[in-house]
């Protein structure tokens, strides 16, 4: 059973995971370095430790204390119990959700090993939004993609507002990071996955005439918002497939594209 | 040509269309009563023009003057010119996109006119989030949904948030609200549309399986997120319809499911 350790000093050490969370640039840097990450909220949470990721600690109001008392009581890290005015004071936001908790982060599989057990995987270029990183991993949970493989230049799955956006499916859905890029996706052609790029390019294949749900192993390749995919990237590609658009449109959002790509390439749909 | 105005005073009356723009419950009310809709943007201000609006005026810091020269020559409006200060200082933001218009809103049609020519209508209901509104808009312009009818209690297409995230298909897609919910629906069925209820129930038929592309007229009921279509929503339907999800996922985000939806009942797919 955890610690229960009350808390009233802002500037307590012990609280340092949990300083200047709305400093994006900051906790960009320090969680990977200092191998954490943090789980805002009872259900994400939950979900974290359902995950098998260890609890460094939890940060909680109060109230919050007999709702988490479960977690509380199979936990051997320390639970830090203040005040709403003071998570406010350290955090940098007023934690409405009440709960925090730190993470020990796991190592990342590589992409080769990821690879063997796939069949659907979604690959990223330069993805540095936090909130579509989170929507494309919860689509990529609901329609059945196997995993995720990112560029190196892609954003952080485990920060705070992906892990909230993604309702937890970054726990769920493996990734893996490229190393090199496009050189990378070298290793995902060699495991016998065929890339297909998506593109709004009026050259490109309607997706659906591609006919991925056929194919054994698909890695679907997706741009940022704004530019889509690199020149580099759509050359390294096997095959460009596009969702029709109707006229006059510029494009989807990331998060819509992706949906509807991950949805067109799920295996088991029936016709086409 | 415009009247090109300097304004430094704040409290100069003429800005009042401009005034207390983050305070979306004040705007929420004022903006339908006094028939207006702010655009944000040099592309959106652009495309609501373009779709027919007319400006009551514009905003613009100096640097934007000479980008949007075009449009001020044609103008039969005033144009108030003021420092990124002053603009700050009446709208409660700093407008990073420089310039805004307040425009005219037009009648809305019916629901009987818009069915006439339609064959793809997204339904939705209780939908009243902005930025899910503006994405559910974009999505349906780029997946070729012909028209979008909203229950009495949906957020407005034209709130500021709303318009942004749409990119300005909120202008494109032609829209209507229901008078009664979901007594409403019965025009939709009278103008021979078939009445599909997205739903995550189990009981529901797998989307594709509906073959609903194959429909000459289909009308697609979506709820808001997390909550979905209320029960009495799901009885007025014809049929009910699910997205394949895997194992374990609650759901898709309502912009994400959405899209899919979309894509799958879009005509001319092939296949199925």
């Amino acid at each position: 059973m955890a610690d229960l350790i009350t808390v009233e000093d802002p500037d307590d050490p012990r609280l340092s995971d949990y300083t200047g969370l709305t400093d994006v640039e900051l906790r960009r840097r320090r969680e990977p370095a200092e191998g954490l990450f943090i789980a805002e909220g009872e259900k994400v949470i939950r979900r974290a430790r359902d995950a098998g990721y260890a609890m460094r600690s939890m940060l909680l109001s109060a109230k919050w204390i007999d709702t988490m008392r479960d977690v509380i009581d199979e936990l051997p890290a320390p639970v830090y119990a203040v005040s709403p005015e003071l998570a406010e004071r350290v955090t940098g936001y007023h934690v409405h959700r009440g709960a925090l908790a730190s993470m020990q982060r796991k190592p990342l599989p590589t992409a080769a090993e990821l690879l063997t057990s796939a069949r659907r995987v979604a690959v990223m270029e330069s993805v540095n939004d936090h909130t579509n990183i989170g929507a494309i991993f919860r689509s990529a949970a609901a329609l059945g993609m196997d995993a995720v493989l990112l560029s190196p230049d892609c954003a952080d799955p485990l920060y705070r507002r992906s892990v909230k956006v993604s309702m937890g499916a970054v726990f769920s859905v493996p990734y893996a990071r490229l190393e090199g890029w496009p050189k990378g996706l070298e290793t995902v052609r060699e495991a016998g996955f065929r890339l297909l790029a998506l593109t709004p390019d009026e050259k490109a294949t309607v997706i659906d005439d591609a006919r991925p749900h056929r194919l054994d192993r698909v890695a679907l390749m997706l741009g940022a918002e704004g530019e889509g995919l690199s020149t580099r990237a759509l050359r390294a590609a096997d095959e460009w497939v596009r969702i029709p658009m109707a006229h006059g449109v510029d494009s989807l959002n990331v998060g819509a594209a992706a949906a509807v790509a991950f949805y067109a390439v799920a295996t088991g749909r029936p016709g086409a």
